[in-house]
């Protein structure tokens, strides 16, 4: 039988700050047979999607993406911060609440016409998910879906990727 | 025929610095064939070392810690840097060029007596990796080996991995 996942979620309230509450995935992750059943729940979701890459940003995306690339033989390419990237790059900004930030990624990391799917742990508002599809496209790849172990439905990150195949395992 | 790991890395001349050859990861990454390769090898290291639990730093500890967990079946916990865990944790500093760092964990990530591998891309002087070493005995788990993509070897990281059964799929 299929594990309940929210049982791996801590919950945590008023973090960062008053009246948020924090949807921490770090118990889920830290149970081998939890983190199996997302990650082949999230390979099923690409299995007829022709993915040839995944990509996820800095750095839970990793957490989430990594495994689902090994299981299906396909390569990983991160978009990170600012200065963490040895070669050369390309940039998308995205709004914070107060103020912009930036995600970058290798000018080669995605090829054109490459089938990506975008992984990360948690579906927010949507902006970092926002920058990373954008980064993608900039390479001329394909994003042939989304991919998040958590969305906090009422932010209204879905929004942002109505045009995507989006699949999350958790809806708070 | 075992791959060549080798051609999967790029060297980029002087970067962050003028004088350091850096050795970036990223396309092997991206080649889920080497991808694949290298976390297998990494797996068959530590396949009779009783794994429980894999702890990687961040970032790039987690590309190349998440898929070996996944394929053991264990769970991944992280070591990262300051403000990006939202439970109670523990610290390990140490030492940069220039100044000090600091790793932290979360107090639950690791069980007392719990077998760790602990996963990085690269070992150099070593004081990420020793930082991570010590957060997870501080937290009463037992370091059964250290896995890496790359070693500098001039670097002498692994005299601080001495007490520890190492591996290195590449050396500079």
């Amino acid at each position: 039988m299929a594990l309940d996942l929210y049982q791996y979620i801590a919950s945590i309230p008023d973090y960062p700050e008053k009246g948020i509450i924090f949807r921490d995935i770090s118990p889920l992750m830290a149970d081998g047979e939890a983190y199996q059943e997302a990650t082949d729940r999230i390979v099923a979701f690409a299995q007829d999607k022709g993915v040839e890459m995944i990509v996820g940003p800095e750095a839970r995306g990793f957490i989430v993406g990594c495994p689902v690339a090994y299981k299906l033989g396909v390569g990983f390419a991160p978009a990170r911060k600012k200065g963490k990237l040895p070669r050369a790059t390309i940039k998308a900004e995205y709004d914070l609440e107060y103020g912009k930030s930036a995600l970058y990624m290798h000018k080669d990391a995605v090829k054109p016409g490459q089938k990506v799917l975008v992984c990360d742990d948690l579906l927010a508002t949507g902006g970092t998910i926002r920058a990373t599809i954008d980064l993608v496209e900039q390479l001329g790849g394909e994003v042939v879906g989304c991919a998040f172990l958590v969305e906090l439905a009422e932010l209204n990150g879905r929004e942002k990727l109505k045009d995507y195949d989006t699949l999350a395992l958790m809806k708070y």
